[in-house]
């Protein structure tokens, strides 16, 4: 570390770093497009985000033919069979640390353009990596939501298609807000876990990152679905409103566009201006310290 | 290590130490109101307060709408839709756990003036930092259930505005006593989770930390909430109190204090009067020990 | 290590062993009877047990108080309000998981009088200290159970009191084999998460054992909850039926005490006999290996 | 590492391998067919099979019981108090972690044929070891399910045995399609956890491999329920079908054996010939990369 660091750390948290942050990732990298691991990592999030849709829109669908009375084949548990939103949240925040878990290695386990999209304002991945993730992910998600429909036509149509749009009773100020906020969590927490400090400082402390993140996305389902069924994931807001393609899917899609990507950059700037703007946390619980 | 703690540990527990106790933390450090990195713990306080009550605060209402089935929109899910009580006592212990698994690398991680209270009976955190951090929790819970209220004002007001209060059939002793038991469930598994004894001795058995701290809160939601609502947590309860400015949330509001507060002593004393009064575990469970 | 260990390990695994066995306890340790550490532990296992029966029986209280429409004070959500035997389950699963992680480190985490005999029966605990602990489980218990009582005296006579006893439509042999099916889940869980192989070779892969201990007694909670209530922690049992105080209660207790020392006994076996014969696992699941 | 080594990791990945992977097993291996630690291995699969059809399919039957108002005993939470097919998919999901965190150090963990023919595909365990696992874990699943059919006799023909079949309104196709993708999922998570490359590369970053495999089946429970009971685990399906012995539960079998094996294979190709095609993954998610 040269003079500039240390400079950089006396004025800020008073010692010496002990780790090293990485680099900013170029917008744009001529030799990356020459490697076999991007194509693998766009491989991976296409089929890491088919499968999430393909899991969690099952369970949606499913959740409501078990709650329909009036469905054929609705036997003795109809009334309470289903797996409830609870489940339907599970579901959702199981496979994204399970999905988060399988690819972190190979892509990063972002699974979302919201997350890309904030690790790319940090620098964290260039400019093509990025619009490559959002879209593989995007048309993963089309793949997933369609396997789902394939399976059981007439349920999907039926049963709303698992597609995001704001609630009767809610504005749409207030779908937007929710979008940004519930996103601002689920990015959050994703820079918590993947910051280089932490992993200098825990040497024996280790993170198993990819549960946070699952559970961010299970807290946040938890709190709006009621709202607008959650979105805080362009692509598998998207990936709904193409399947199903319904009028109102569509007048909504916009809301869950730009509600993740202001929750994704208010994320990332408050953890880049405010949480590392020097070095060392307190760290009264001395042990994630 | 120097003489006396050779002795201490000889007389004690009949070995040397293989770890160091920091220091107690001063009552009050004038270099601290100097450093950055205290203001950005309370920075960090306020958002991750906020953000915890406007998740749980939004599922407790989310809720309460889904289950009331005279509400407009309703459909077929009325009945049983909801996510339950248990999936609001998920809400609250899993946001605790991703929460002080993000902040607990900057501020500690407390989220809670009764943790932050108990930390500095044990002399963790100066009494500077621990009134700065309570100030913090205390308005972002305000800014947390303020933000769920602008949401849904109507359901808001409607469905109780997940403010605390004993319920019918029990007394205020019996709600008092929960709090206390409840609060020292949580503050027991915070010094648990920090003990620098853990840190020194499990070298290779790492502490996830945050995650027995979210399920400590997830439990005793489970045991209390047809009680009190569950407080134990003196921010959240304050939060809702203002925001919904019912004369029985006020009139209670005291247990919510009081109790907390008790409970938290009661933890500390427990943690640093008899299981830190020697040094080492038996460790029967080997890879705990 | 001697040449007799490495004999041994040669005939068994045909390697040579990369850790050692802790010599097995005494039966009576006089040396022990002196030491605070013990005392501690005693401790520690009186007020984890207590806080696991709190918690525990508060939850299935007021679930049943929740689910009974004619209940006073019983509003719009009776129906399905109440946290559900999968509340329950949690309930039990999620205080061991916690109370295991807070107590390992001082006297091993049992909190369980059936735990405590396997680990007797494999040397692992001298005969005094499990003795004491099977004492201080019992009170804690008591005092546990006592509380809730105390808490709300109508509600708990009312509502079963949270006692173990065979379903109507199940022989009593039939509750025997589940507790002690049931119990075997749990300590042969206990034995793999406490195994010295497991410690030495995954140096960097740490075990996080509470979790699944916490678990397994989930799991059996979800499969035998309708079967008998569910004891395989005869300190539970015991706790339940002495402040309920009900002829059921006490003609089924011996079931909920034969049933889990059973289990125990075959689960100690299983592992010290079968698993533990030879060396080295062979670990296709190399990162757990 | 020798030559050839170095020119394959440049060639693919650009940079030097910091991991080795360990030779493929033989095909037959003599050597293996002598040492105790083979059939303590079957032996450990086996019990693990057992246990987990024991809990699941007594979880499956007691919430049907539950749920059935017409059965008697049947009382107050007769309508909702089941554990619900969101406490099914746990107890699922949540026996996979328990077992595979305890099998995992003595047999690998497998408890699964699709898991072990897919390890088999990828050359980590020899054909004579998976042949003897597979007889072994669709022993340990008959014997597992005849327990809960000896339990309660009357209640495990009255409410379908835990037998999968394709449910009405899905055609043979869809549900063949459903266990293809489950099992890539379950299978997928297995590949992802015992990379050898996630363990030299994340020498600080451990991994609790047996959580995220327990969440995929977890997961893929809460999709497939409604459409085939969810197999993706040919001994269960077996042992369902032998020992209720129904007509439908034989004549869908082959769904259980073909679709699993199919899923367990297309995840082994991807694992191998994609993800694993070059050496170091991008890691925007640094602490997991």
């Amino acid at each position: 570390m040269g003079k500039e660091v240390d400079v950089a750390s006396l004025e800020a948290g008073g010692g010496a770093r002990d780790y090293s942050d990485p680099p900013p990732a170029p917008l744009i990298d001529i030799d990356e497009l020459g490697k076999w691991s991007l194509y693998r990592a766009v491989i991976a999030e296409f089929v890491a985000t088919l499968l999430f849709l393909y899991i969690t829109v099952a369970t949606v669908i499913g959740y409501k033919h078990q709650t329909d009375a009036s469905a054929p084949g609705a036997g003795a548990d109809a009334a309470c069979g289903g797996v409830g939103i609870l489940g339907i949240a599970w579901a959702f925040g199981g496979m994204i640390f399970v999905l988060v878990y399988c690819t972190a290695g190979v892509s990063g386990g972002h699974i979302n353009p919201a997350v890309t999209f904030g690790l790319f304002l940090a620098r964290k991945v260039s400019l093509v990596r990025a619009l490559l993730y959002m879209v593989a992910q995007c048309l993963g998600a089309i793949c997933g939501v369609g396997l789902v429909k394939g399976f059981q036509r007439d349920f999907y149509a039926r049963y709303g298609g698992g597609a995001n749009g704001v609630s009767a009773g809610y504005s749409m100020g207030t779908g937007l807000a929710a979008e940004i906020i519930g996103t601002f969590v689920l990015v959050y927490t994703v820079f918590s876990a993947t910051d280089s400090k932490r992993n200098a400082r825990d040497s024996h402390v280790p993170v198993l990152a990819p549960l946070p993140i699952g559970f961010a996305v299970f807290m946040v389902h938890l709190a709006t679905i009621p709202i607008t069924g959650t979105g805080i994931n362009p692509a598998r807001s998207l990936g709904a409103a193409v399947v199903y393609n319904n009028d109102k899917a569509w007048s909504d899609q916009w809301i869950f566009w730009v509600g993740p990507f202001i929750g994704a950059a208010i994320a990332a700037l408050y953890h880049q201006t405010v949480l590392r703007a020097s070095a060392r946390g307190y760290g009264s619980f001395r042990s994630n310290a």
